[in-house]
């Protein structure tokens, strides 16, 4: 039997109009902005009627580290959301949004695979509700008027050279890396150099995911440090008088958006934050919504447990007081072999031993996760070529761990393939065994944060500074900026800095190139190893293929 | 009395479901594509299945040519479309969408004023359905898509210095009109010199108002000419095959955008191509839909008659296949008092003379009008200011010129107060005295085309260009650009090239500055003096002033 794609999968769909699926959560048709038929943002008027109603269940889902094969972490997230809702319980999904401009480079990614997928896909994306492109004008707004305070008479003192920052642009464009303006006369201002990041770099990215509304929002708009004087001292995007524009800019952004699974189960899909220089997680917003609705809110963290989780709960759970119940670590017989060392040529052949051996990523990730307090269970997400024995393995090395892992088939079957999963995260959310309490507390100073992270979640020896940057980080302890918690940004194949250090490593060292201050998102970028804030098409972009198909089906976008 | 602002006014506005407003012209729901509860976008589907019907009646609204005093263009094709319906016949009106750039410079644009107005005013000066953002994004894709094939090889030998595509934002940023790119190494390409201009200057979107379905914007799309080779031979959009990839990303900013007016009549509003580098009118795919659904559409054309009306029949007309069945010709009595030499200062006392001297400048656009086969009557828009001796004048003098001033109070009364304009439209149009037919044939020399349109609109007396314009001129003629209509830039404040000429100049100069080829909108740009494809912010952008205040209402942008 043939396959069919994801993009045909979804096509079949039998959406529902919106409104049936914000009346599944309660939400009243006048309180729902539709986008077309399938799509709509829940106002905020809705949002604030929700203070003082209980919370469900926050279940997180994550992953071991991402390798070539594939997790398939966000297709487990829907499928569980549609396996809580098929065995009686009321529950939302909450993932990121996509970036246009990478889809335009390599072959876009759907939400989800196989039954486990949120629809539309093609507008999800392409322009979706307009929320990127309204970050987009946001932050260039504040550029704008950057560079325009400077050209007449600059009174703020902004050190030219020390605006910090930059320009964006929802597109892969290396070009843009990194470019002068202001050229061609005094008409068109003082020459600088600059450049632009893609939009979901942006801090505005970062800032519209954790504030909790629009008063929130504009204060850490207002908080942002765009230059610095030529004494050092910081200039903030409320000195140039921007934040309450960008605010406009932002307000429709702010409302979470409401789609559905192919079972037709409601999806909020909003935000989207790099998960390298930003927390990679979806809006606090749309999570706390959710959390008023359902009874179980199912969320992801981008890239694997080391990275996303941790900042998951350091970053956003801390920061949004938020509580989760219990959290699903994702992995596949395919990933855990890589690990274990086998090649993605070889992946089809039966190798117990490379799945042992890969294992011991996975046990330390179920390890880090316990260590915050939350209750682990394993979700082996199913792949035609995996065996019987492959699949023994791992469930005999997730018992050793103090905790078990459940065959899901929910990319094949829906919901009916992950019944069992569903059953054992309510069993782990009821029986209040969660305890959660980030990592480390908000008075350590920023150094010591950076080595708690180092050496409990990533096993290594030791964090490697210059002094430049263990001055800037004193330095921002003694602004006020000590109590923020870290973003660390570093690979994702690894638990070390070295992306091809798979498994479990120990003994490494952490070297960190730089640290950056986010004030309005509220944390300090510790940046280990290169990180690409514009990416680049590649020789032949996906672009060149896509189409209007004579059917009127977009083509070449997935 | 104090009377209430535009917003005030816009706010208190009892609107109706998009979809009562869709019905009163036949749309069934399933095929408006809601954003929000009081916009929609008018499916494909829906418009192909209009084909055959037979098409209403095109009125357009033009104006004298502008002064700071204001006429209040949109104001009456607002005013006319409720004035239309009041009167028993099934109208709509068609204008286009505002640009959110300049929004934060100067105060928006409110859409009319009034009780004459388009709402939901806000949204229409934000992202509105985003059709700004995603002509954006196909441009700058095709940008990304320039410089990645040089990146790669250069297999199409694109010559670097010769690329004309620029890159595009739709935000007021003077740094940004020269820039250099690809700096920083191998990585990030080859640096050149290049620029950005404003959303509304790019000629996607001058592509997307005059492509009449998704096919013909597609074929325009890959029209385009991007770049030269050494040897001075065209690279095409389509040579890069970013032509599909941009049609994707247009394919529901194609779809026109409905709203309504204060009185819950049905306006398309859609397209905002410049007026100057760009033919200044609403798109022809939302007129011509216009027209397959309401007995009467109303429309409008940027700037003066000179220029707005001229485009609007040469190009728009001429191109789309429409025969507008009358003209109404805007003027008030203070700008009629401008043109008549009065200083903005003095305009409060009255000054019959300056009125009748300022009625050469309106005697010239209804003689120009008249010269396209299309009867005209003219609406003296009605401020509290204005004598009666003084709208006399205007009576007596245009009755000289074959045709009738009609007093319109619009702006205070709403529909009530525009009936005698509308009868006079619906007495023109039935008349089926149009026999409209454009100034110049497609096969006149493009020289010839600018000669006379200098001399049988603007009466000048000559066209001055160097030897090595009319060479490009020759050379596109060879090209096979012959065929294509003019779209003249210049000052819209005169019929000269000097802006402070102001009444009915004769005898003057129009001196080519430069020419280009929009190739894919189907134009020969020629440009009379200073142009502005990318605006700058004044010293106090009102971007500083605007916030959400304590009631949830956007302050500052109107």
């Amino acid at each position: 039997m043939a396959f069919k794609t994801d993009i045909e999968i979804a096509r079949e769909a039998k959406k529902k109009p919106i409104q049936e699926i914000g009346a599944k959560l309660g939400i009243p048709a006048e309180h729902l902005l539709p986008y077309g038929h399938d799509k709509a943002k829940v106002s905020q008027d809705f949002i604030r009627s929700l203070e003082g109603r209980p919370d469900g269940k926050l279940i997180l889902v994550t992953a071991i580290n991402p390798t070539p094969a594939g997790e398939g972490k966000t297709t487990t997230t829907v499928g569980l959301g549609d396996g809580l809702n098929r065995i009686g319980k009321k529950a939302a999904i909450c993932i990121r949004e996509a970036s246009l401009g990478p889809n335009f480079g390599m072959k876009g990614g759907a939400a989800g695979g196989g039954y486990a997928q949120v629809v539309p896909m093609e507008d999800m994306n392409l322009h979706f509700t307009g929320d990127f492109h309204a970050i987009t004008s946001a932050h260039n707004l504040l550029s704008a008027m950057i560079d325009n305070h400077i050209y007449w008479g600059n009174e703020l003192g902004i050190d030219q050279r020390r605006v910090s920052w930059r320009r964006v642009m929802d597109m892969n464009d290396r070009a843009l890396r990194d470019v002068v303006v202001s050229l061609g006369g005094v008409a068109n201002g003082f020459p600088r150099q600059t450049g632009f990041d893609i939009t979901v770099a942006s801090e505005v990215m970062a800032i519209l995911c954790l504030a909790r509304d629009l008063e929130d929002l504009q204060k850490r708009l207002g908080d942002i440090v765009v230059a610095y004087r030529r004494d050092k001292s910081p200039v903030y995007a409320r000195d140039l008088k921007a934040d309450g524009a960008m605010t406009v800019l932002l307000k429709d952004a702010m409302q979470p958006n409401l789609v559905q699974t192919l079972e037709n189960n409601p999806a909020f899909v909003h935000g989207g934050p790099f998960a390298n220089i930003a927390h990679g997680c979806n809006s606090v917003i749309a999570t706390r919504t959710a959390l008023k609705l359902a009874d179980y809110v199912v969320t992801e963290a981008g890239f694997g447990a080391d990275l996303g989780a941790e900042k998951f709960f350091d970053i956003k759970c801390r920061k949004a007081g938020l509580k989760p119940a219990a959290a699903v670590i994702v992995a596949t017989i395919r990933a855990l072999k890589m690990n274990g060392g086998v090649a993605k040529a070889d992946l089809g052949a039966e190798n117990v031993e490379a799945v042992q051996k890969g294992c011991a990523n996975l046990g330390r990730h179920i390890a880090n996760v316990k260590s915050f307090g939350v209750p682990v269970v394993v979700a082996i997400n199913h792949f035609a070529t995996d065996t019987e024995a492959e699949i023994q393995a791992v469930r005999d090395f997730v018992a050793t761990q103090g905790t078990e892992a459940i065959l899901c088939r929910h990319w094949a079957e829906g919901s009916k393939g992950i019944v069992d999963l569903a059953e054992k995260v309510v069993q782990l959310a009821e029986s209040g065994a969660s305890n959660f309490a980030p990592l480390y507390p908000d008075e350590m100073p920023l150094f010591k944060k950076i080595e708690t992270i180092a050496k409990r979640i990533y096993h290594a020896d030791e964090v490697l500074a210059d002094k430049s940057i263990r001055d800037q980080l004193r330095a921002w302890e003694a602004e006020g900026y000590g109590n923020l918690p870290i973003c660390m940004a570093k690979t994702q194949y690894s638990f070390s800095t070295d992306p091809n250090l798979r498994g479990a490593p120990t003994g490494h060292s952490v070297p960190v190139r730089e640290v950056r201050l986010s004030a309005g998102a509220g944390f300090i970028v510790v940046i280990c190893g290169e990180i690409m804030t514009m990416p680049g098409l590649p020789r032949h972009p996906a672009a060149e293929v896509i189409r209007i198909n004579d059917q009127g089906f977009v083509e070449g976008l997935f």
